[in-house]
């Protein structure tokens, strides 16, 4: 059986930091974040029963091995769920880079999950689904859905899945993404969420959160983007407050970071709508209204050491596709 | 009388942020500094009963209307202890820029309180003359004595007064400051004061605090250079999260803020001894040992957009001198 899916990455306006347990990716905090429509993975898996080992292919070369075996973890999880013992090849494609904090890890773990499982034979609904992207990568859980999305923590495997607050018509917002740097971060975030607890600071992170999300949903549900802008500027900031101070600290700023986060809150006080997002890498998501849209992918791309504005939108769910990868 | 006093700016290990008390400045936290013994001020004051007004002038110049009312203020209280009303003639010159977050106020009010008291016909002893100058500018508390210094928090006024914990012979460190900018910043350290309490993460910073200075002491006290390091870089860390935190976020960060603080932990992978930490503004202090001091300059001078490099050790406390600056 043979099965191919595609799934957006999505970008999170309150972020997911630090686990409950690591091996099931339960995370400490409910989280809140847009699937995007342009941050593609795509990902093709077939069963066989005469192949001897997984095979595992990802953006055209077999993966290294902390990603392999990351991967087949998680079609082991699938397999015994299915009851299937055989051996899979997986191609999967990133339509933007890896490992640079633009959330491939998500978007690749959902397009896997619901592959996979449609090529196991099962027919999981979309909490299963989504839970069960989650034990793959965390915020892939998120990416099973389309539109604005809360993942809800909890103490339990299955408990824990994203749900759509909101379609993508909703609401169109703009995720104009400058990107200053495509190599792959040192400290990957798995090691990052591992690391959330050591910050003194942890705990106050989690009462913030718990506050700001209800906050963060309504905003949504109201369409208040000044509200919205205001809580994700914060939650950005709080979730690299965290990962400085945690032991040993991480950074994952550039000069560049810093460079377009002051020209963001320049241009706003120029009047622009304009309000920025940072998740686990030095590159700056920002957001804005369409009628701003154009004027806030151009300055940026203006500042010095971007070398890229990728623009996105509120994007659908993983679904199925009839191209396969082979 | 005329008296003038010189005193150096210090760098705290351990920050001051946020007060119990805005107007007497009785700080939140204890905190830790050493006093530097090349970044000068030197501040004479005269009183003369036929000045109608204060005439302050501060590097040359006049003093700016907010710098003005500060010192005018300061001057009423320690005219009012000595039960004078004459008015003062006041001229302050520091060897380093004013307002980039390299402490002036703290040197520059450490030199005024004991210029002024001296002309004043007063005699204060070193707890009194700590905490009044405390009243000035928190930290300028702690410039009062040499060495390193910790400052004790308290709930009353005369309580809140610094200590000498060693004298600058103690431990013979270095503090290379890799200045990148020498703008005075938009939002002053006494507005940064007032927002610390907003940042949700600022009640448990002061519990981090709480812990941490202690050790510091217990570093400074047996000469551990590498706790002594990556206390002040956790801690360092966690001044600024409270900065990026608070509402509105405070970001004194620059781009080139970022590239030393890369810099120097490539540098101490290598096998130099160095730690970074950052008062409340863009340059950043690289605290290292006496045989690894010169390298440090020196590499730090290669950063990109690093302006200079001063090089500080730990000083004297505030002193009376004879030379007048009028």
């Amino acid at each position: 059986m043979k099965a191919t899916a595609v799934a957006g990455a999505n970008i999170a306006l309150i972020k997911y930091w630090g686990n409950r347990d690591e091996a099931l990716r339960l995370p400490m905090n409910s989280s809140l974040s847009i699937t995007l429509d342009t941050l593609l993975s795509t990902s093709t898996v077939m069963f066989d029963g005469d192949l001897e080992e997984d095979e595992i292919s990802i953006d055209g070369t077999p993966a290294e091995a902390a990603v392999r075996s990351r991967v087949v973890e998680h079609l082991d999880r699938l397999r015994r769920w299915a009851g299937s013992e055989e051996r899979a090849r997986v191609a999967s494609y990133n339509n933007f880079p890896r490992g640079a904090g633009l959330a491939a890890s998500a978007s690749g773990f959902a397009a896997l999950t619901a592959a996979a499982t449609r090529a196991l034979g099962l027919s999981p609904d979309e909490r299963e689904l989504s839970s069960w992207a989650r034990t793959g990568s965390g915020s892939a859980a998120r990416s099973i859905l389309g539109g604005y999305v809360e993942w809800r923590a909890a103490d339990r495997h299955p408990d824990s899945y994203a749900e759509q607050i909101a379609p993508p018509e909703h609401w169109e917002l703009l995720d104009c993404i400058a990107i200053v740097s495509t190599v792959p971060k040192s400290v990957s975030s798995a090691e990052g969420h591992r690391l959330a607890p050591t910050s003194p600071l942890y705990r106050a992170r989690l009462a913030q959160v718990e506050a700001a999300l209800p906050q963060m949903r309504q905003a949504i549900l109201e369409r208040d983007f000044q509200r919205l802008g205001e809580l994700a500027e914060a939650e950005a900031l709080s979730l690299h407050a965290i990962m400085w101070t945690s032991r040993p600290s991480l950074m994952y700023w550039m000069p560049e970071t810093v460079r377009v986060l002051a020209a963001v809150r320049e241009r706003r006080r120029e009047g622009l709508s304009a309000y920025f997002t940072l998740d686990a890498g030095p590159n700056v998501h920002v957001l804005t209204t369409p009628e701003h849209g154009e004027q806030v992918s151009r300055r940026l791309a203006q500042v010095e050491g971007v070398q890229q504005v990728k623009v996105a939108r509120p994007g659908p769910g993983v679904h199925l596709v009839e191209q396969h990868l082979f």
